[in-house]
Formats: C-alpha cells, sequence, structure tokens
C-alpha cells in the first residue's frame, strides 16, 4: 500500500452534549486540540505524510473522555492537560511510540 | 493488534470556509453525512467493532471535496448524492470493496 496520506491523522472529539451524559469539550478538549495544532505546526511536522490534527464529533467514547484516536493504527488515549500532549506528540508523533499511561482500551 | 475499536471509522468534513478557499460544507456535506449516519444505523451496522459515521473539521483537501475518509485503512472518497452515499455504505462498509469511481489519490 502507498503511504498514507498522512502519517497520523489526529481526531480530538469536541463534542458538546446538554444530555447528561459526559462529553470532551466539557474538559477542554476544543483548546487543548488548538495547542495540538499549533504545536505542531511550530514543530513543522503538519502537512501531507506528516501529521493532521483534527476536531471530530462524539467518538461515542464519552464516560472515558476526553478522547482522542490516532490513525491509520487506531491509537485512543485520553489526556488531561498540555503534559499530556506535549507527550503524544513527541513520544508518539515524533518517535513512533505509545504514552501507555495515557492509552485506552483498543 | 486487536480488532479495531470501530471496524471502518468514516469521517465526513463538515467544514465551512469564508476565506475563498472551497469548503465541503458547501457540497452538502453535513446533510449527507446526517444520512450516511441515519441508513448505517437502520442497517444495524453503527457501533462497537463496526461502523461509526463522524463529523470532522478541515481534512485540508478542500480542492477536492467533499471528501470523506474511512480509517484505518485510510481510504479517502469524494461524492456528489445519495447513491454515492449509498453505494460507499454497501460496497465498501458492508462488503469491503473499494467504489473506485470516487476514489480520491490516497
Amino acid at each position: 500500500m502507498a503511504e498514507p496520506y498522512y502519517k497520523y491523522h489526529v481526531f480530538f472529539c469536541t463534542n458538546v452534549r446538554d444530555d447528561g451524559r459526559p462529553f470532551c469539550a466539557a474538559h477542554g478538549s476544543m483548546a487543548l486540540r488548538d495547542y495540538a495544532k499549533k504545536k505542531v505546526k511550530e514543530l513543522g511536522l503538519a502537512g501531507r505524510g506528516q501529521v493532521r490534527i483534527n476536531t471530530s464529533g462524539c467518538l461515542d467514547r464519552c464516560e472515558e473522555g476526553p478522547v482522542v484516536v490516532v490513525y491509520p493504527k487506531g491509537v485512543w488515549y485520553t489526556y488531561v492537560d498540555r503534559e499530556d500532549i506535549d507527550e503524544i506528540i513527541s513520544e508518539h508523533l515524533q518517535h513512533g511510540r505509545l504514552v501507555q499511561r495515557l492509552l485506552l482500551p483498543q
């Protein structure tokens, strides 16, 4: 198979709910996605053949949120703060190593 | 590797732009994503281990849009109408066959 269009395509759930179920936006997912996008760009990692950081609608793992999924491998993480995002970027997106402490069940 | 959380995780770009660049929402991507989500549910394909239909922010292939990407394989399609969506669902999501006529460069 050819190289994927994006080596790492990262989707941050930024969904908002009002039905009583937890939702990722309540954990600051929008701001932390913006932080990730900016940092990836600053590091020169953004673009075709490299990394793309996206928002997404509800990924339906609300109770485990906030959640982010890294394709094409389909690696799921949770996170709390910028340090967690930094670690996902430096370990996973720059060096291809999983961040074990933030992994969700695959 | 374990089974992926979603066998087919489908992201419809539903981004809106006002900078003169084309954008997927201008091609009815939100309505066609809603149609896909409803149809996948009706067919009993939705859920863990099966299919998830999501919206996403800009996938940065605006000039080729509207675009949709199917992970974990990272198969990119464009589409025009419900018939195209029906074909992606029946061929790709139900039978694992690519819809050649709608493929974008991978």
